[in-house]
């Protein structure tokens, strides 16, 4: 009884989380913001692109009549750095229905020039206010229970290293994608998880731009190793998802021309396929 | 001999096309474009999304250092109308490998007012400088050959009434997906055809953007019937397409809250995957 209570009570919710606190922005201004951005989020000391896209997800949130991000394009220009960090954004449109907008991340580089990270256009809209209709052919994806899929700390897949992201989120992939950490990659361009947030928040739609590149890259699976830089990342939030965790899966039909796809569906713990993306991303070939 | 001589003297090339004609900008100052936006590439007095893409995508074109857009996406804000428009551009990252640009197209309203009807953001880069590497697992979509495949003249399609674009585009529609022209949807939100331009002019990545757009919707097979106005559409160029007939096959996977996602797949006569889409649209449901 008291482990349960002591679980219960120091689980962190949707307002009052690390999440919540990392991507919180300081208004300077109508439509610009700053943010302090930690060295929690990072990997390979560069700040994670689906952080840094919920960071600006709500920059637009404050900035549009509409609260949540239907559709959302980010281009990844140049490497973020944990430190300070202005957002711009700009109104494009207001609707009754919708609206869009646009947002950059600006940092200063150590010449003193300002250095745009990422740019990013967005559709939002309200998700409380659509019809519950679902006609939909897609099924969740087949993981098996969380205790037999594995996290960085479960032994067959590689220790994450110094990334300090691995600290803030629960991640633990579906042993049949995990071949690439054990030396003999699927080849099939498949990844599958259970995705959280290491402290017990519930998603949001926030926090789905977070999950969507999250997991490790598909080509791990297409044997490939090393960095695979996003160049553009598009995310559909389709609903507002249940309480619980994720289940993520990635998937790469087309790796060609040193380029690749990288399509992601989260479901939730209702079943619903609360957001879909697709990235193009940059291999390096061995 | 003769008539084939007149086929072949009659057959437009990349370059010297009614496309080509219709999606040529004038440039009136560094990163401005004037334009005409012809009736003849209109659904419903509505200038299609697609072409206007190709519109958007090469002024970027002029305005950036390379010349193919690798990834491409388009809010669409108003609906277009034939007539004057204006384009503007803005270089946001030039690069060695790949450059970003922004680019708005406006109209005047009756008011005097200027309009804006689409905004776009997009990466290019050179596709005949990537290497030639292809580990795919996509394979090309089973469409019949187009002598058994349905165009809007050849009977059991409805006919396009007074659409002028339908006298632009070659669709050949596989008639395993055009049991919504015979009232009898399948409900898969699957369709596919064999894609041209009229006048016999190849694709090239331009035309890439407007084929991913022109298929009759999804939601034509998932039994909904109207209008389907694209929110946003992102498309992946990925090769150079090679000359003759593309296959294109949309699917939709996930239909609620009054929006669907419709992906489509563009292949070249080389069984090369050339170009990916993704677009969020709005239905009506019945």
């Amino acid at each position: 009884m008291y482990g349960t209570a002591m679980v219960q009570a120091s689980q962190a919710t949707i307002g009052d989380s690390e999440f919540d606190r990392d991507t919180a922005l300081v208004r300077r201004d109508e439509g610009v913001y700053d943010i302090d951005l930690p060295a929690g989020w990072t990997i390979a000391e560069a700040v994670n692109g689906g952080y840094l896209l919920a960071v600006l997800g709500r920059a637009l949130a404050d900035a549009l009549p509409h609260s949540d991000p239907f559709t959302i394009t980010a281009h990844y220009l140049t490497a973020s750095r944990p430190g300070p960090a202005v957002v711009r954004t700009d109104v494009v449109r207001t609707g009754r229905t919708l609206s869009t907008g646009q947002a950059s991340l600006y940092q200063t580089d150590e010449a003193g020039h300002e250095v745009e990270r990422i740019r990013v256009l967005a559709s939002y809209g309200d998700l409380d206010a659509l019809p519950d209709d679902v006609r939909t052919s897609a099924v969740p994806p087949a993981i098996p229970p969380v205790e037999q899929c594995f996290g960085p700390k479960d032994g067959p897949a590689p220790a994450s290293g110094s990334s300090p992201i691995a600290d803030r989120l629960m991640i633990k992939l579906d042993p049949s994608t995990l071949g690439w950490a054990l030396g003999a990659p699927s080849g099939k361009g498949e990844m599958r998880a259970w995705f959280g947030l290491a402290d017990g928040r519930d998603a949001d739609p926030f926090s789905l731009l977070l999950a969507v590149d999250a997991l490790p890259p598909t080509a791990f699976e297409l044997g490939l190793s090393g960095w695979v830089p996003t160049v553009e990342l598009t995310v559909h939030v389709r609903c507002r998802p249940a309480p619980g965790p994720l289940r993520v899966a990635i998937t790469t039909r087309n790796l060609a021309g040193g380029f690749l796809e990288e399509d992601a569906e989260v479901w939730d713990s209702a079943d619903r396929l609360v957001a879909q993306s697709r990235q193009l991303a940059r291999v390096r070939l061995g």
